[in-house]
């Protein structure tokens, strides 16, 4: 037996054996062809069914991962379109009379080193891609096409998980992800916690362990290679015991969010695609309560017209059937990008042009969306709430456009609803004069992730601040405290829609400050109501 | 008369004759030669004559604007070092047969091209330099050489200037500067304001007004051209009242901060590096409340030695004969990087691994310069305090590498004396509990620019964001109020080294608030003064 310890990203206990999963690099041999006219008619057909292979991938990716993590497909094709990388190919093969395979492979492969040279991020990640599509097209060429999936259930080993991988993965055959790199905000990271299975980084793995017996501990971040008797017998007992938690929590459907001592809290689910609608309601979810809008502007090439967005707001509002919808406006810019907005790359993107603050300098992108959102509004309960405020005025700019878009809605005959309006906490500035604020809306959502990030002024995807980040921060409890407090002397509910809202070891402070709603990925919806159930409110 | 406005950077009215600053773009002509060795040699002679300017110039600005600023000119001279430039002129040379202007042009041209096209703000900005040196090297070839120096004061306008231009300025010869580009951070406006004269920016500047008569007016950023009589009588009359207000300041000098109720505080200086001092004894000023350590470490291959260190602290401390100098641990990161410490780019530097953090993961580094700070403790007042603070944890690490440096050496026999310990609140987490972290430390300095930048999440060099930027933001000024109250209470004084320290609109709220200690530039410790002097600490 061999014994590893890894960081635990998402807890569960998996037994089974492992795929070492490495992309099959395709060794490609030089050979002299003489006919070079079909030989470019080879590596077109070949690029053309590997655009339809993209195509049909990206159309599952959105269904089943919506479509932010399904655009890197529509990605891959659009590069595959690209003149420069084609009349590269084509010209070796024409001037060089070599084969196809391996005019793509050095195209490739030139294309990939000149991008990871530019000592850029985003150009960086272009290195890769460049690599995946030549791959992809030598495989329809060479007829070896990399199989993503398996027979019986496995433990997926790997260095790294790039999303174009997981995303063809089979997902009801993984048990686990082990990967050697990646940290606790990766894409493999938030994977396993949206598939609820266990998932291990920082642990060597080896080509060599592929098709060996595994355990992966996801409570104590172990991990064990061909396991004795023993341990399988005590992993397996400790896997009943999370099944069976599990099971317990499905009996949780339908119950109430209230403490021992009976107090009632709204749980409610953050959603950021069409998809997870389905899940809101599979687990029970009492609304939503942060509805990232995003997903509307991204992976597209123009802004999206105001009657698409109404559709997408129309269709999660007669779904949720008459429970809450916050929808919160667009939030893009830091991490998030589009294209056709035309942002500039900025030094300190978290620190800069995005969300409310792009929302008022474009007043009409802006006002499209508000118009659609007050159109849906009258196809369910619909509350809007505004991103990344820092300031009274900032708020009451809002509060005149809002009415400048109803009295249009008005002189068009067109109607609304009554739309609750409420606002992010997620700027320390907010949280300071969150009595100011309450008196303006009628809630507010704090938005854990980024006040953590801002209050202790640590990037959380920096991975070298990990020994500095503390999520559990007294400054962040104590803003947290104070925001409630405010929020309801000033009239406001107040909930919480950041990450640390489903912290369960944090449930009970937050009934015991008076929190009103938490807003919390549809997976966990079931354990915060437990937690919940198993809280006092009351202080001791 | 035409009249032009502008944001204004500095106040102060400057009236003179227009000198448009416009770099002479050398216009070089093609020719053939025929002992292309010869050429080689004249290029090289060039070569070697532009490096010894370069050193010359950087010697002399280190004096006149400190070892940060002066930089770029080392840097020019290691460019004209680099064989790749140097081998592309060559072969020009030899290969074309043409004459050096012409082979150093297109090379400087080809590789501007190369670095512009990089789209990576560092190779940018490599982009001009490479240009810089090549006309550096063209105008020593052809005798033409950019004047810097007027006959008459004059009114600098100009698109924008580099840093590299403005210190070859004959400073005293600068009525004003009026520029096209640069924002309220930029290189000219800090360079104005040092240099207390006034500053507009975002003014049409064209090359025609080049020779004409102007009047400068800072306090309303406007701009006149060809003024009529009665303008300039106007503007006389305001100049003249502004001297007035310079020499009333003069008179403070020797006088004490005290509010009109009887309220003292200490008025002391920030400085950057060792040629402030004299600038801070010349103002009065108290004593030196933020000693930037970083123009130690910038600007060199290797970190410097406890040995060099040592010398400059001691050389402060002995300067400042026996007033209070508070050295700030080594602050890099973030815009401020050095080669040789290897530290990688970061998606958001502001809010990454810098300050404190690197000092805490390489206590190596910090223990040199705490040994170096404690050695020189006895030749003079010095205190020590640790920047970008948000925990009582870091602050427990700190105290414990401080007590193993104090008995190395002790062990070594090496004197040292008591040195006052404190920390910046510049996070906003730090602001928040400050009530802890008064009870661990002697004192507080609030970093006001950082504590801004953070709390509003907005980056101040951003400038999409000045519409939203407030500097007088009710959250800072009630996170101010907190941390002297949490200060004084857990028994630490209270300063304030940001720019807020040296805005006079605030000192008077300040003095109400209790605050200990203002830090601010040597060139305001008078103004503040005058406005100590017209507070009332109490409110009515």
């Amino acid at each position: 037996m061999e014994k590893y310890t890894g960081k635990a990203i998402f807890k569960g206990v998996a037994i089974g054996r492992i795929l070492f999963y490495g992309k099959q690099e395709n060794t490609v041999k030089r050979s002299k062809i003489e006919d070079t006219a079909a030989e470019i008619q080879r590596y077109e057909d070949a690029r053309k069914k590997s655009i339809e292979q993209l195509n049909s991938l990206y159309t599952d990716a959105v269904k089943k991962v919506g479509e932010e993590n399904a655009a890197i497909f529509e990605v891959h094709a659009m590069l595959l379109d690209d003149d420069d990388f084609n009349d590269s190919v084509h010209n070796m093969i024409e001037t060089q009379k070599v084969n196809a395979e391996y005019a793509a492979a050095v195209t490739g492969e030139n294309f990939s080193r000149m991008f990871a040279e530019m000592d850029d991020e985003y150009f960086k990640a272009r290195s890769a891609d460049m690599k995946d599509i030549s791959e992809r097209v030598i495989s329809v060429l060479t007829g070896k096409e990399t199989n993503y999936t398996f027979d019986e259930p496995v433990i997926i080993a790997a260095d790294d998980l790039m999303p174009s991988e997981t995303v063809q993965l089979d997902k009801d055959k993984v048990l686990a992800f082990v990967t050697k790199f990646g940290s606790a905000n990766s894409h493999t990271a938030i994977l396993a916690r949206t598939m609820n299975i266990p998932a291990l980084i920082n642990v060597p793995v080896t080509p060599d362990w592929d098709g060996k017996m595994a355990i992966v501990d996801g409570h104590t971040g172990t991990f064990y290679i061909d396991p004795d008797e023993e341990t399988v017998k005590d992993m397996q007992a400790k896997r009943e015991k999370d099944l069976e938690a599990r099971r317990l929590l499905q009996e949780l459907k339908g119950k109430e969010n209230i403490s021992l001592d009976g107090q009632k809290i709204n749980l409610f689910a953050n959603i950021g695609s069409l998809a997870d609608v389905g899940s809101v309601l599979q687990n029970d979810g009492g609304g939503i309560g942060l509805f990232r809008s995003e997903f509307i502007y991204i992976g597209r090439d123009t802004m999206p017209t105001e009657e698409e967005q109404f559709s997408v707001y129309k269709t999660v509002a007669e779904n949720m059937a008459g429970k809450k919808v916050i929808i919160r406006t667009l939030d893009i810019g830091a991490d998030k990008q589009v294209d056709y907005l035309g942002l500039e790359k900025e030094d300190n993107p978290a620190l800069g042009f995005r969300a409310i603050r792009i929302c008022l300098t474009k007043p009409e992108i802006f006002k499209t969306q508000l118009r659609a959102i007050y159109r849906a509004s009258v196809f369910g309960r619909i509350s809007i709430m505004y991103p990344m405020i820092t300031s009274v005025e900032e708020v009451e700019e809002i509060q005149k456009i809002v009415t400048q878009v109803k009295a249009e809605l008005d002189a068009d005959g067109i109607p609304y609803g009554e739309v609750e309006q409420g606002i992010m906490i997620e700027t320390p500035a907010a949280a300071v004069i969150s009595d100011e604020l309450a008196k303006m809306v009628d809630f507010f959502s704090i938005g854990t992730n980024d006040l953590t990030q801002y209050t202790l002024a640590m990037d959380r995807q920096n991975d070298k601040l990990d020994r500095f980040y503390n999520s559990h921060h007294k400054a962040i409890l104590r803003l947290i405290q104070k925001v409630v407090e405010n929020g309801h002397a000033g009239g406001a509910w107040v909930g919480i829609c950041g990450e640390l809202g489903a912290d369960t070891s944090l449930t009970e402070t937050f009934l015991q400050m008076g929190v009103d709603e938490l807003s919390v990925s549809p997976s966990m919806i079931l354990p915060v109501r437990d937690a919940i159930r198993k809280s006092h409110a009351k202080k001791a």
